[in-house]
């Protein structure tokens, strides 16, 4: 086996085998295969792709490059959860408390990461006295205990993947569905969990556009997980504007509060409802995703999901009054307020441009040395579909520094829209994507919202 | 700009600026742009590949990134002739003479590179007392008084094509029309000639399999030169068998003084009339190709072109007298003859393969750091067409080492295929690509062999 013959395999169109896909990532993890020869190699499998073998393969190798989390010793089924990215998206923070409050086991290791807003562990710790991080004993006593856990990932994930998608990011080949899916589900197996929960965003502030493309990326995922033995199952959930009113850390940690106390945004509940409920399914604590959501909205309705997120919370060092009293958590300094500049509907607030506004206020990192600003972010009062008023406040930027303010709402008046017209809302949720009983991958598209 | 943007641009089939193929060119040879970006760049390139505005842009960045030689000093049209590459090709050794001995400049640098064989500056190095090696002044001197020098590549001719060239080669990124044209022309327009003739091999042993792929990478280098202001055509030739009776480095200067003397090989003469009758035509001793090659035929039969072979090799120090005693040439200790098998026809010399089996004789380099053992190589006393009765010698290995004749032996045998029947020998000459006086880019097969 050689790398250049590697490499000239995949760039005429051929399918690798295990050995030879195992050739070449591994040799690349090791350092022994060169960056411009796993360059070609990638830039290759962007043009000819891989079958779903060959992404199996992948996947596995770059899930077995690493750590396995092993999470035996907590009792019951555990279920992951992971979303695609978009912009507002708290749902950790909310489906994870539900589905621990109707007996699901949440053992779940985060990460930050780049991006619009710092990933699910810098929301909690904008919690004081939050600790991300905890011996493993610890964590899952946690979970044994109080039925939910999230710490900072620790230990060596999926090396392989983190190298290759470093490179990927600086060669112009992350926009392939193997090494996408790859990348996602290698770490999302090497978490240890028994089932796994994929909340596959679309629209303008997600990586994939169309309905049609985020389907297709949700299957061959379920596919993947399904071919490694965990039951997985993907939503196709809207992500044209931002999800829920507020884009940050702390705000975003204030808002699953409100959720939680069944007095949030009705697009957030509910989205927040569906994931929690389709956990409970696949942790086998309903027996029906039906079952599942009712059990989920009940956990709302009746507080015990808001008081499952306060033994979560205190179970980690975190002050637990925040529930009560949410002045508790970090705040900004500087506030400005974005108006309506002519009288009218929001037809638009693109999510992609409120995530740069977001990244302008100091809520998400650009460069992984960045120190994320906890307290910043974005608050909108208004969303798609709502009537203004010329001069009615349309959303509140949240800063410490008044030049990145005033860049930051530079940035957030390119996102909206008003129109004369008010038009239609985009559903929320799109598609389920599972096995059915004859082991078939099934894609149901939801016509309209229930 | 950015070279993530130009990846991604090209990626998506996007025809990049002048600008933009500079900022990539330039930065990698440089050491600014990494290995990995141009690899991944290069992978971009092989499928989306180049329209003719982008090869020539990049063709005359690559050459501005060196030396440009600089002829200006000779009297005369001199004229360049390149081959892309065959086995047993020395046409260099014959036409250079025949075109000089009608009173056409020749001022070739040459390289030596890896392949079957040796360069022809290699080749020429078998002849005892020959230099190589000249000052620039000398090697004027020496064209404007003898009409004719050959030495190796001094300077840095396009150095970007160099390091692209090394990176190609281990990332599966050779084969694209544009980036070969380049890689060629780059080098044939620093060298300062003022019309290029380009020697297109096609079949087996060649690079281009099929006479449309060599039609279309000739036409593309015609119009690179064309778009340069240098007069260029092209000849596509028969390469799928070697080309005259032998392949090495001092029996092809043998071979080349029997051709010279008007006794050679029926293919190797006609190919070399060929090529030098359109060097006579480019450099304006003829008004018409026919006449070029009829006045290259004379020179043959009238001994002017061997008594030029003869002042040229002695104006470089070489000993003339091997063209009356070839024995002074190197001879290698080891023969090893191939017998026949079977009685009928030669059917087939696969010239690829016999370019391999030369490799192994020594006569060719495998790494930039190999010896080349000049008195090494084939020479087949039969080619295709020919009737063979079992047991009688189809080619002659030679060599200095017994281990290297037997491996050599055992390739060349794959080469050679006998059929009872006798075959049809494929035309030698198959096109002419050549701007019109309507400056249009012609295409003209020749039918049959004239």
């Amino acid at each position: 086996m050689n790398t250049i013959d590697i490499i000239t395999r995949k760039r005429n169109g051929e399918a690798l085998s295990r050995n030879e896909i195992e050739y070449i990532i591994m040799g690349y993890t090791a350092g022994e295969i060169p960056d411009y020869q796993m360059a070609a190699f990638l830039m290759a499998v962007f043009f000819k792709g891989m079958n779903k073998e060959e992404t199996v393969e992948l996947t596995q190798i770059m899930k077995n490059s690493g750590d396995v989390v092993d999470l035996s010793r907590i009792r019951g089924i555990k279920v992951d959860k992971h979303s695609t990215g978009g912009v507002g998206d708290k749902t950790t923070l909310i489906a994870g408390p539900i589905a621990a409050a109707c007996g699901v086991p949440i053992a779940k290791m985060s990460g930050r990461g780049l991006g619009f807003t710092g990933g699910t562990v810098d929301k909690l710790e904008s919690i004081p006295g939050f600790r991300t991080l905890m011996a493993e004993e610890e964590f899952i006593n946690q979970v044994n205990e109080k039925g939910i856990a999230v710490i900072g990932q620790t230990g060596q994930i999926a090396p392989a993947d983190k190298k290759i998608y470093a490179l990927r990011d600086v060669t112009g080949t992350v926009e392939n569905l193997s090494l996408i899916t790859s990348s996602i589900m290698s770490k999302k197996l090497a978490a240890g969990s028994d089932a796994i929960l994929l909340d596959v965003k679309c629209g303008s502030g997600a990586f994939m556009k169309t309905q049609d493309e985020a389907e297709t990326l949700a299957s061959l995922m379920v596919e993947i997980g399904h071919a490694a033995g965990k039951e997985t199952m993907a939503l196709i959930t809207d992500m044209s504007q931002p999800l829920g009113h507020s884009v940050g850390n702390s705000l975003e940690v204030e808002e699953a509060v409100e959720v939680l106390k069944n007095q949030g945004e009705e697009d957030i509940t509910k989205i927040s409802v569906n994931l929690a409920g389709l956990m409970i399914f696949l942790g086998k604590k309903a027996s029906s995703r039906d079952e599942g959501i009712s059990m989920a909205r009940k956990a709302l309705e009746n507080g015990s999901a808001l008081e499952k997120f306060r033994d979560f919370v205190e179970g980690q060092g975190g002050n637990g009054n925040i529930i009560d009293d949410t002045s508790l958590l970090p705040h900004s300094n500087f506030s400005v307020a974005l108006k309506a500049w002519d009288n009218g509907y929001v037809s638009e607030i693109d999510a992609m441009q409120a995530g740069l506004a977001s990244q302008h206020t100091g809520a998400g990192r650009m460069t992984k040395e960045d120190r994320i600003d906890l307290s910043a972010g974005i608050r909108f009062h208004r969303k798609v579909g709502d009537k203004v008023n010329k001069g009615d406040i349309i959303c509140t930027v949240f800063c410490n520094d008044c030049e990145k303010a005033q860049k930051a709402l530079d940035e957030i008046k390119k996102a909206v829209r008003i129109e004369g017209n008010r038009l239609e809302i985009p559903s929320l949720i799109k598609s389920e994507v599972y096995f059915d009983e004859k082991d078939r991958c099934i894609v149901h598209r939801i016509d309209h919202d229930s």
